[in-house]
């Protein structure tokens, strides 16, 4: 396959790319320069300068976008590169007969279930009377509650991705991702323990995006097999044929 | 109460400024110059010219809006009118301490739903085989399906409602509106049966809606008691406390 990754040079592209390189021929676009092969710099705000690139692309991965999601985060921010930019990418990819298209949404889509409980406290590491095996989840097919702007552009990044599925046939993964650190470590929020995506499981996760069969629309979430969960990982999982390996449990300080 | 409705001077502004002006103190903005009093003309894409304008207002009604919702709209039509002004307009409010927020947002956020049975059906007046009592309906909760990129702006709207609701406090309806005709008319597509809404159940419906107290967040579905139904109307005649008058199946020509 040929696959396309937006804003390839960030933390998740550059992990991604590093694992489909393996098998399949990655090109990539992103605003700044890299050393990486494949990888053009453009702007994605500019449709005319982009739609060329989308020629032959079989799978595009479109991870570029904002990724400050504070509650003030400005919409002179988040309009270019969250609502421009991903409604240009889906026109081109769209008008270049791209068939499979993976929008790196956001848990912070769904983000306000989490002041409630019992996600308030996983979230904030009290588990105190709480059996992992039998907490409610947050589903793909509950309402949105966006935590923010940012997260309400995610939303419509989710939208325009149904719309096309729906009416043109594109086949569209959102993954409402979870964190991802440069490092690979869980951190010390004990919100990690919840939503910590691994490297390893994050590059094999992204692969099945891009390769699963049998997908129409799929809302997956994006997190490796942690014990403490808020989000229905495994459904995605399922739809994906995909088996994390990593758990942040198993990485918990035993102090 | 002090309520300023956006794009004023449109059919449906017309017809809810006309009702709510008996009982309220009524202000408008909309981008072309109108007789009626109380009435701006500004461009809300900019938001300082804009925010002065929610001083002291206790509920917005957000009705400005680019219509056209064909699949070829585009998104340099669609951005200033459906995605900044709407942002700009939420933001305005919330610094203005708004506590009511009316979005106008429509049907075609899960428009899709009506491509599949029995729906598609019933919204092209194939009847044989239904009972309008028994037909299952497309209710709030579910997940979105936006018939394009207009609808998709819609969605957004209602996401940011959702932040706002969920963390500033402000009391949100998101109405999911039918078909509203200059002339009232239902028209000659046998999806009017289902989509009508009459000039005076508008009216009443978004003074309820501007009124009605004991709002957190509501997505409602904005048509008349009609027969043939495909939404879930009754819900959100029950969280504004509203009851309709008018049924389009009562004015089918009987030939």
């Amino acid at each position: 396959m040929k696959i396309l990754i937006t804003g390839i040079g960030g933390t998740i592209g550059s992990v991604i790319a590093d694992a489909l390189s393996n098998q399949h021929e990655v090109t990539g676009i992103d605003i700044r320069p890299l050393e990486r092969d494949g990888t053009v710099v453009a702007d994605l705000t500019d449709i005319d300068a982009i739609s060329p690139l989308f020629q032959g692309v079989d799978a595009v991965i479109h991870l570029a976008a904002e990724r400050r999601h504070t509650p003030d985060i400005g919409w002179d921010l988040l309009l270019p590169t969250n609502v421009i930019a991903t409604a240009n990418v889906y026109d081109a990819a769209h008008a270049a007969g791209v068939r499979r298209f993976v929008f790196a949404s956001s848990m912070h889509v769904v983000g306000n279930y989490e002041n409630d409980e019992p996600w308030a406290s996983i979230a904030a590491g009290r588990y105190e009377g709480l059996d992992p095996a039998t907490v409610p989840l947050v589903t793909a097919d509950m309402p949105v509650r966006p935590d923010g702007r940012y997260a309400a552009t995610k939303a419509l990044g989710e939208s325009l991705g149904r719309y096309y599925a729906d009416c043109e046939g594109m086949e569209v993964v959102c993954v409402r991702l979870g964190t991802i650190a440069d490092s690979d470590a869980i951190g010390d929020d004990p919100r990690g323990y919840v939503a910590w995506f691994s490297h390893a499981d994050l590059a094999g996760f992204f692969s099945a995006c891009a390769e699963a069969p049998g997908i129409k629309y799929e809302i997956v979430y994006g997190a490796s097999a942690n014990t403490w969960k808020i989000y229905d990982t495994a459904s995605g999982w399922k739809a994906l044929g995909f088996t994390p390996s990593d758990n942040a449990e198993d990485h918990r300080s035993k102090s």
